[in-house]
């Protein structure tokens, strides 16, 4: 994100532009917690982890009189655009601003999960995908016996797009998704085909929003019946959401971060900035809400192609 | 681009086909190095840097008595198509065996330069430019002191995909490319806005095919008018070819290795596989000799911005 | 563990001796599973993860007549001493083919969690402390809201050694370890200090085997006094145990394995080799077993210190 | 390095003394940037490469004039005691403070090379090591081919420790030292026996202050011999130098920074803290000009057993 943070102020300051940086999102705006940024500011800043600007839940933001204050301290500090980098919810309370009092408000897609529409790819997630992908990884070297079983629990709430990715980098036997529906009795007959036909070690890997609870719940089902296997847990958890950011996220959030500055210069508001076949596409904020990207269901074939 | 060859085979035996593997590619094919493999000859193999097959030059095969040796193991093995993973010095010699003898090849498009025309991008070339940002991570977090300059040589002979992303997602001040000229002066002016008048180290990314000649070269042009800073050269030659690949190379490779054997199935030959905006696309392989793709020059200009 | 076996091999060879590797340890060497290897078949070893030698576990050996098919087949081989690269229960069966049967054994020390006596280090135990220390790292990067509190569970079933030099590395607010004692009322109030007094968030690990009961019980025993904190887990499991080996690693296991060969032509047995005070000491097997070696208060003094 | 301001930092804290951060070290102090420092400036800090305070050159306060400057500063700061992190040019500077003015100085080692006496480590070395140990294994993964010659220069400029222990973690076949005389003859046969006996690829390491002039230099004395192979050369120079430190690297400047004040507290000024045999040691800090750790040549010959 701190890519992002930082293409917006070049780009900004590249057009003769001033630039704010608001710190703890719109907590920040309505307390009042930002400043006037200049290049240097955002030098070293594009190969962190996580953001510059930190994070924070604002309730206040939710209400009309929230809103207001918000709006007020915009105006106070001569500010008449808003980029807005996150998801779904905090589009949402950009669009407000947009329609309630006339900001220029862009989005710029950063979530974890990918699961936006309007753009192919959301900013975090190539990262997240490799950091799974690599614990994976250092599970399979020990993996070298055939009477064990990993189950290894991913990020994906409503989306399972890291998790079908991770599992096709990692080779995993099983997939499990919050988008299809998998029985107890076909997860067992296929851990069953693996560590018996094949007599090889089984990994699974589970979203943390599909229907089978996680990991934990999944082990505790198996329990009965897999007993005599060596089961083991992993849970990664906030470890996907650090890291260094890897080069195509960097590259992705430094293109939408200019890109959001020039739609505004050329007159845009509420819209997102994304990349589709890319290319920067727009898309206005309202169609992004509630909605949810597709997974790519060639790959979920492919990965029973492959396992 | 194990993960090619993992795709390839199970592929072939969901489709309930035999799978012979090549080690070192043509040298390999007509000395006979070859054999039948089944599911786990490629299990735990996905996420290994360089490949199990292993590769070598072979003059040899550039003759058509060469060829000649080579057609005949394949039929001595009962063998009717080969699917081959590498770049267009290797699709000339698929396209020579299709032609001279009718057996049916596919090719798989993996180059670290990402240059081939007919796919968006070639497996390793993810990878590639994920080990050159991590290096210049590490040197940026000793570009703490003002005097600083760094030069930095990348992978790249004839294209600069490598150079231009790197620099971008490394925040390279200046970054030269084969695709465009920058003459000494132009490099010597763009260095000093940087260093004197902001005040700050500065890192410099150079394509190996560069018409400066590279960054060791470009050291020595420099000297007589940097001396008084800290002038440094990296040159990160082959640790750019290996290391373990990052996901979305494993599931392009994963994606292209399949869809190889599919086409083939199908009845096509003398076609490259590549995914372009996503989905999977077919290239004539003679339409891959000589030609390049072409960099992005919309990166070109966002370097400039952001810089 | 590669690199133990790569230095017990071509140290072996140096000394113009021949070398077995035995695959699945005592399982594999009951059933014969051991070939004679040359220098080349450990080439490229030294950097992977796992053991190329894979492992299981063998209830037949721990029958005396278990040992006696081990015996017959290391005879069968002309094979007269054995290198054993494990923990203390390998240095037991080790130990029982030396008294029963004379064969010559030596012990290699190589448990993630470092708790062997006779030695300052395990094999295994700086890679898996770097492992969970980077997890640690990423964790942190999204720790930039004050509210948010995480539970890290690391290896470490009777030792702390992992928990507390990785607690130290990553910064942590408390390190829970098997070696002391901490009840709940006073976890709570060290989180009460960091989380409302300091406003930070606070990031706590837990040695798996912490009698508090692991990173998930922990969490729910904290809910109803910390339920507005936003609380995550993670849980590290084998993640730990793979992984390219640090350098540092990979040192020791060369001086080990290289040792374990030299002190056997120098006519020992039924001793460890181990690194104490940078130096080779042997110490006799039966002395390994049932002991721990124990954590340096030191560092428990100096987490309290700096954090 | 930060790992090392941060013990200092909380230590003093801990013991309720102020604290000062000194910027860009002795040029820094001259120029008065420092400021007093509490327990969260160094928060989130344990985990980066590179320095907080920065770094820069100081050439006035190798002069009288500069030192009394300097002194100035910190009386009128109420400053009496100074920790300086660094090798043996700060510790000389530091010694000039003690001497000619009475200020109480503590050297913490911290260089790459690690050729200080006093210590059996210094902060930076083990992070360096497996940096470079990480590329030799990315190029391994490109050394199928049996005709290739890779010739990889490390940091250490008049000690071999990195080039020593690197060469043995990444299994090179020749490793070239400072310390150590090895004439063109000797690099030549030992070179034809791998490629052409072994039939491998062959992977040097030299130091670049070996006698044979760093990695450039000895490939182009090898190519009239060694002409018919795919010869490669990497520099990685500044790479070395960054990175997120190792959790060794952390836990040695945690206790290094936390030992120097505590040695303040008791009354000692001019030493240096280091650990040896994983104790701390006081080192006068003039005992530490000019003179330069052995290498242990017990891992040079274990690196000829092993190749």
């Amino acid at each position: 994100m701190n890519a992002a943070v930082r293409a917006v102020v070049r780009t900004a300051l590249f057009n003769e532009l001033d630039v704010y940086a608001i710190r703890q999102g719109y907590k920040g705006l309505i307390s009042g917690n930002l400043k006037k940024v200049d290049s240097s500011d955002v030098s070293n800043t594009i190969q962190r982890g996580g953001t510059i600007l930190k994070s924070a839940r604002c309730e206040q933001f939710r209400t009309p009189e929230g809103r207001e204050i918000a709006v007020q301290k915009l105006r106070d500090n001569g500010i008449d655009a808003l980029v807005v980098i996150g998801g779904d919810g905090s589009f949402q309370g950009a669009t407000l601003l947009g329609k309630e009092h006339g900001v220029n408000v862009i989005g710029v897609p950063a979530t974890i999960d990918n699961d936006l529409v309007g753009t192919d790819e959301t900013i975090g997630y190539d990262t997240a995908l490799n950091t799974a992908t690599e614990a994976i990884d250092k599970i399979r070297d020990t993996a070298d016996a055939h009477d064990r079983l990993f189950l290894v629990e991913v990020m994906g709430r409503d989306a399972g797009f890291i998790a079908l990715e991770t599992g096709i980098a990692g080779g995993a036997e099983l997939i499990l998704l919050p988008e299809s529906l998998t029985n107890l009795s076909e997860i067992k007959s296929s851990l069953t085909r693996v560590l018996e036909e094949h007599q090889r070690s089984s990994l699974v890997i589970i979203a943390e929003g599909d229907e089978t609870g996680g990991a934990l719940k999944l082990s505790e089902e198996l329990k009965p019946d897999f007993g005599k296997y060596d089961m083991r847990v992993c849970i990664l958890g906030h470890v996907q959401r650090g890291g260094n950011p890897t080069a195509r996220d960097r590259v992705l959030a430094s293109r939408l971060g200019s890109a959001a500055v020039t739609v505004l210069i050329e007159g845009h508001s509420e819209v997102m900035v994304g990349v589709v076949n890319n290319k920067i596409k727009l898309t206005p904020l309202k169609m992004t809400f509630g909605k949810k990207k597709d997974i790519n269901y060639e790959l979920v074939e492919l990965a029973k192609t492959l396992r």
